[in-house]
């Protein structure tokens, strides 16, 4: 975990889980994962309309390093980089789902 | 809402959410909120531990911005400010008891 996880410990859990999960795309990221199981980084790409490939290949790698995401390298030439949900990942489920709902609330209430 | 929000609006809902609650201590103030329902400035920094003014003035001041917190002024020498949780606040209980159950869990692994 990064330390920005560790310092958070000092404040409070939902702290913690905002510290591993708060940076922008991080959730969308889990939460293509959580629906399409393992993608290439270009494919990411192509699912967060708007996401840069600097921004991508940060969040990838601190939610890597967070234990949230698994790596896999595929020994071809070019070799092949997949993404995929690693066992903690998957207990985001419900928090996804949760700002997934929340999210389309403040949308309504924007169009009204 | 703030042009973040309103931008995070051409991703998808679950980026609106994040747009609107992924700083740090945000999720705290409106867990702090929900808790103990009006708080003063001072009474809020006690709450959580290690914020400074600045950045709870400005975290404030976003999510009072984006429809979470209101704030009330009430005409005394010193003003005396509190803040309490809108109705669209009270509908992230959900989504704050799931990042707190979540965080527990995250600490619990570095614990072990």
């Amino acid at each position: 975990m990064r330390p920005v996880v560790q310092q958070a410990r000092r404040v409070c859990p939902v702290e913690v889980a905002v510290a591993v999960l708060g940076g922008s795309w991080k959730l969308s990221i889990v939460n293509a994962l959580l629906e399409h199981g393992t993608l290439r980084t270009s494919a990411l790409r192509r699912e967060l309309t708007g996401v840069s490939e600097r921004t991508l290949t940060r969040q990838l790698r601190e939610l890597e390093i967070d234990g949230i995401l698994a790596r896999t390298v595929h020994p071809e030439v070019p070799p092949r980089v997949e993404y995929s949900v690693t066992e903690l990942g998957l207990t985001l489920e419900d928090i996804v789902e949760a700002m997934n709902t929340w999210g389309r609330r403040i949308e309504e209430r924007l169009e009204s």
